[in-house]
């Protein structure tokens, strides 16, 4: 991973060159207490880990059964399905993918009416193996295959905790099952037998996304401007505290849009905490130039622009045309054309004052991928070892959950209450 | 459309209602200005008539000669794209709907090589006929039909201006031809001969979505606390001057996604401009629960989220379960999950005291979906007039695709100069 920060000094929010150099000791001192959070495996710092500690061989054998299957089905959420989504995206391969996420009936129904059940692999992911999304949903999908008479235990593969609902389902049933990492929060385990397993089934090379994230590991040091992953987490760092509250990451390659999605749960899950925390805000070149670029470069000054771009790209050329004004065009390539909007987005955010950060792979591929989301994992920790936030928590969700099970009449939750109790505005 | 500012009140940033009753003033005002712009069809207002003004049988008759197509292909950027992705999406229909709204090699590529084209039906789209990524999408697109063996006229409708290559390329070749409405920005084109065309193809409810929009447009009056668009648009920009920078839209349904990335451009285009406008964060219900939630709830308090349902939905039991612990879902129903989700997160945010707003309408269908979008536009008309800006233009947009057209060497434009300048601060 390249990391380009000259565009992010002297802007508005303005950083300077100096600023960093000062910052450097504390990243030093951070880089200390993350390697040793490594060494020890503690919670969360173990994610950083996982490129020498996950078991591939495990995650094959546990696919080797389902041989070529049209389509896999990944049903959890948050965490246990970004990764997996932006993996296959970003790798394509030889099977559908697709995700259920979330319990909305007119989706789900549609979906799975869609679907040859018969050659869909379901990967159902929950670490307690009680997410009441993912196991409603699981409910649905065992109960359309049995409909369907497709037998479901021989289409199922689990990934979940040591004990709980899912895993003595998979024992009763004798499933393929895989334990989620100890120590690894949902948002940072894409490289481990949460999403691995779809990659492997979609035929990508695991093996090259392994060695991508641990070339990307090898160059974490105690100084930003030796390590691509905390230049990146540092300068974000620094431009939040001068106010750049918003983030916006903003791949230019169709096939990062799900990475832009991982990329924001990682940040706002871990980051957005004690009343700090960048708003993350998806976005996708060229066509956000479109949408997004007039309050990037005219609206308020609160924002970083993060674009992201692989260096080389297939070949598409455009055809010669004899279109008025147009003759410009025949002979390039889509690829040049987007490449000269990336460079000028890049610029015309900088003649506007607007910080932004160039993030370059060499291609969209197992290793590029692999470095791009070690990268931003790291560089995620090192932003909030700086910002002393509880990086690998996320205490604010857990109010809603229990309101909402306490709607559902699943236990007397004191949360559920305040639902009634909703102040009314009503303009219809 | 139904808006509920209960929960927009006394939070932090702190709206009450004594200033919503002062600013009603103003937004009387402002409905005149609106109203008078929309008499003399002044460029903008015009898209706040397009209920009444939009030929639809123009654009039934334009689309009858493509009998079935399996597929509908969409060229375009922008606002050319995200209005008819939006309809489709809720609507859904009869065909398969792709979208070519940017210029990745690696994914023009793949796409072409998956489609039918015999069986697929090209709508380009640009007003001026040049916009350089849609024409070198639909060169490349017309050369693989060629390629195909297929006859590019018979599949190819276009919309565009009076005057420009697309126009003489359609009376050359004798396409199907419709006219972008004239001072109708892209962005406020949903309801017209720009995203209409594909949703009939697909068999959407045409009139049902003008008789939603019109309903909508009917109860636009002098008091936001009469007219749910402008209370929405009112709200917003009350709480943005007060700190909410970040307005989260957050629709509980998947067939809305592509609704809150075309509210995203409407928001950041139209109200981006000197230093003012707040940043639209797209987010989806219940999923980003586990992803963003985090962040709104215990972050910085520069948000309001905006909370989008449907009252009814498709009803999908979840079945029965001796699972430990979750047999309070069996007997459930996915719909009723989904909304216990929505109500939670509703009270949560409450609770700690981010601002948020509910929006409704009844059904994700024709009528909800024009009232929906027809009510975020007039919001926004609303919010621009109470921010004075100048809401239909997007003059920061225009620097970058000059850099663009000289980079790719299409004339002699001092931009591209600037690219050549960048600052590096490499790290690697």
């Amino acid at each position: 991973m390249y990391v380009d920060l000259g565009n992010a000094l002297n802007g508005q929010p303005r950083l300077t060159r100096e600023a960093l150099d000062r910052l450097d000791d504390r990243v030093a001192d951070a880089h200390e207490r993350i390697a040793r959070g490594r060494a020890d495996a503690d919670h969360g710092y173990a994610a950083l880990n996982l490129p020498d500690t996950v078991d591939a061989d495990a995650v094959r054998a546990a696919v080797a059964d389902f041989d070529d299957p049209e389509t896999v089905l990944t049903v959890g959420i948050g965490g246990s399905a970004l990764g997996a989504a932006t993996l296959t995206e970003a790798l394509g391969g030889d099977v559908d993918h697709y995700i259920l996420d979330n319990v909305d009936p007119a989706h789900v129904g549609t979906l799975l009416d869609s679907l040859s059940l018969a050659d869909t692999v379901v990967h159902v992911v929950s670490r307690s193996g009680t997410t009441a999304e993912t196991l409603s949903n699981f409910l649905v999908v065992r109960e359309a295959m049995t409909d369907a008479g497709v037998d479901w235990t021989e289409r199922t593969l689990v990934t979940t905790g040591e004990a709980g609902n899912l895993r003595s389902l998979a024992e009763r049933h004798d499933l393929p099952a895989l334990d989620v990492p100890a120590g690894v929060p949902g948002r940072f385990s894409a490289l481990s037998t949460v999403a691995l397993p779809v990659a492997a089934l979609a035929g990508a090379d695991i093996e090259g996304l392994l060695d991508g994230a641990r070339a990307e590991a090898d160059r974490l040091s105690g100084s930003l401007f030796e390590s691509p992953a905390y230049a990146y987490g540092a300068a974000c760092y620094a431009l939040e505290r001068r106010g750049a509250g918003v983030n916006a990451m903003m791949p230019y390659a169709e096939s990062l849009e799900y990475f832009a999605e991982w990329f924001a749960q990682l940040w706002a899950e871990s980051l957005g905490k004690d009343a700090v925390g960048q708003t993350p805000v998806r976005a996708l070149g060229a066509t956000d130039q479109h949408s997004q670029l007039q309050l990037y470069r005219a609206g308020p000054r609160d924002k970083l622009v993060t674009l992201v771009r692989p260096r080389e790209r297939p070949e598409v050329p455009i055809p010669e045309t004899d279109l008025d004004g147009l003759s410009y065009l025949g002979g390039e390539s889509l690829g040049g054309l987007l490449d000269a909007e990336f460079e000028a987005t890049e610029a015309s955010l900088a003649a506007a004052d607007c910080p932004n950060i160039r993030v370059e792979i060499d291609r969209v591929d197992a290793h590029g991928i692999g470095e791009l989301l070690y990268g931003m994992e790291a560089a995620c920790v090192l932003y909030g070892e700086l910002a002393n936030v509880s990086t690998f928590t996320q205490p604010a969700v857990e109010w809603g959950k229990r309101a909402a099970r306490g709607l559902l009449g699943g236990g007397d939750f004191p949360e559920a209450d305040a639902v009634g109790e909703k102040r009314e505005l009503l303009v219809e």
